[in-house]
């Protein structure tokens, strides 16, 4: 199947540049247990291991599911009868061992440590998230068609759209659109303290509510168990709607933000909006290849603090230190575009550019798409209306 | 305000419960980061340390959100500023410190233990999901709430249905009336290898198809990265359609399965899923505190062997070894229900019980329902017709 052989040849070039960095820090291999990083790194979630020797092919030991086969796949009962197969199978046993130590849970990592006993240990974490910093073609096309219908669901927002309601209403019928044009609905976040559902609509004053997440915006939720986004906020005259949910129409995130107005919205709203365009049509011209993360910051904050918005600028009682991330199969990958970032772009990484301003009293408006670095500049790979959109306010009796 | 009253209640109510825990075990402190621990010790999630010394009042140590006022609650940029605040505080350093070890990644746990240096420590996940496990009267509330909420919204799930329907197109219907109906969304489980999204439908052979997750069933899933549940099966005649969807109408989950087909099934189907129902009797009729959880699992197995539905029971290709599991803010609390489980039942203890047959080319039929455990035996919470509901199988027109 051509899709197959298609994703066999993503996944040599993913193995040869992850051996690549293994010999570059003199690590013998590098063992993947993590859902994600399975994902990247074998084409399939299961629930097992992934060895990848400096040198040479890697191995599949795998715990579940039943019925996997392959020339290099070995199941396992415990992590435990691993190193017994590397004796078995004649891999070396790694002196220095990659494991994912901002992933695995303490117990876990003691575990495998123990059972393999390296003589030294390295974060295999740092090291993949580097690597999947800079995607694949496979992978851009992945986000091409995450792109494209998350355009598509964006442009129905306006239907979903009934005087009355409020905003909890409103993104459970734009949840509704993204699952029928393919939402795989869960949304994946690096960190343990980043919970989220399928995205953020932000409406009126709930904007300002600081999060303890480190996502660009706040709110507070449905409960206090999950506080973050909608509320419950009714959808009245004069509040501005942020709609930020998430693309994840393959397992490659877009992140694209529009805003949404009940009515008119006061000239301040407006204003900020078009601050926060002017932001990124600045990036976008000063962005290629070389170009420091910290710099794109930077620009942005000069543009916001001449336009005197610096109090409104990434939130207002919470103020978020970024204007944008890198984007893949969680939502928050490298690069970050924050003031003391060291990090510059390159060629094939994916990000989001989110320049947001909150108007007390009003909510949340700004500007965000997500963008692939090209050897000359930057392709906006989310394409849609930009402008705020207006929603009528009133009800309209059509009897 | 009177919720607020009770929440007071049952927070100190926890508190006693831990701090018991801490004595028994000699332990001076528990430092708690996971936001499901903190939702459950504090009645909030925030970024930042719950600390509770075996003796004497809790603090907050909060990085984010901005805002949270209290006698007892200090703002910290970092873990390692924690211990400064003990000597300033004059909270005594905890000899014996309990982190999260099953929670937390490698590198916090690490961080956490150079910030303390405590002289032992130990595993606060355990301690924390064996209290979890008992349940407060508050949250049996929150219990009956999602239990009221979930079968409301199973009752509307033949409205949902559509002949020419996809299993995963009648999951989104299902999905969008549970939003509507309260759910808050988020689906949260325990284990980093454990993906779900909002619940569960299996249709037709799909059910047979193994899964990389401990649930008690698989299915392909949506795409190679989410490989459980729904894979875009028909739903043509003679298919067995199982809802397993969260009860996630509070963050206190309920757990309930019904069986669904699309016109009639073949007599096995139905003998399987009376089975089922016989298991679920007994096992009620069985249970009160004292019972050995492994007792339900094995009485469970026994009627499955002398009914000759072994080779189909809790899967075909891949079977799990278990028959239900305790729930609360995760969908896979303690106890387990297992062959080899050593826990015994106790008043308030609330758990799922799952008999669930699995019959080729049919589909999966069986039974689950959310129970708590009372002085005298067991209480049903999700209430609902229990037979399976037959769904038209011709578009009938209406006009």
């Amino acid at each position: 199947m051509m899709i197959q052989k298609e994703l066999k040849e993503d996944l040599q070039l993913k193995w040869s540049r992850l051996q690549e960095a293994l010999l570059k820090i003199n690590a013998d291999g590098c063992l993947l247990h993590m859902d994600v990083n399975l994902f990247y790194a074998t084409g399939r979630v299961f629930n097992g291991y992934f060895y990848l020797p400096a040198e040479g092919a890697p191995w599949f030991f795998v715990l579940r599911p039943n019925g996997l086969t392959g020339e290099r796949v070995r199941y396992i009962r415990k992590p435990e009868q691993m190193p017994e197969l590397f004796a078995e199978l004649q891999i070396p046993m790694p002196q220095k061992l990659l494991l994912e130590a901002d992933e695995l849970t303490y117990n876990t990592y003691i575990r495998l440590q123990t059972a393999f006993q390296p003589r030294e240990t390295g974060n295999a974490t740092q090291v993949l998230r580097q690597i999947r910093s800079i995607k694949t073609p496979w992978e851009i096309e992945q986000f091409r068609f995450s792109a494209r219908q998350h355009a598509l669901t964006y442009a129905e927002i306006p239907a979903c759209f009934r005087p009355g309601m409020t905003d909890l209403e409103l993104q459970y019928e734009i949840e509704a659109r993204m699952r029928r044009n393919g939402s795989m609905g869960l949304f994946r976040t690096f960190g343990s303290n980043m919970d989220i559902f399928m995205g953020s609509l932000l409406a009126g004053e709930n904007a300002e509510t600081p999060s303890p997440f480190d996502f660009a915006l706040g709110g507070g939720g449905p409960n206090a168990s999950l506080p973050i986004g909608a509320n419950g906020t009714p959808l009245k005259e004069g509040t501005a709607i942020m709609v930020d949910m998430a693309g994840n129409y393959t397992p490659y995130i877009t992140d694209m933000t529009r805003v949404f107005s009940v009515g008119k919205l006061p000239g301040e709203a407006y204003r900020a909006h078009q601050v926060a365009l002017n932001i990124q049509q600045e990036i976008e011209e000063i962005s290629r290849p070389g170009t420091p993360c910290a710099e794109l910051y930077n620009r942005s904050l000069a543009i916001v603090e001449r336009e005197g918005l610096s109090q409104f600028f990434m939130g207002t009682r919470q103020q978020a230190k970024f204007v944008g991330h890198g984007i893949g199969i969680q939502i928050n990958e490298l690069p970050v575009l924050t003031p003391r970032s060291k990090e510059v772009l390159a060629p094939n990484m994916v990000f989001a550019l989110e320049p947001k301003f909150v108007i007390p009293g009003v909510g949340a408006v700004g500007i965000e798409n997500s963008f692939r670095v090209t050897e000359a500049g930057l392709e906006k790979l989310t394409v849609c209306e930009e402008a705020i959109v207006q929603l009528p306010f009133e009800q309209i009796n059509i009897l």
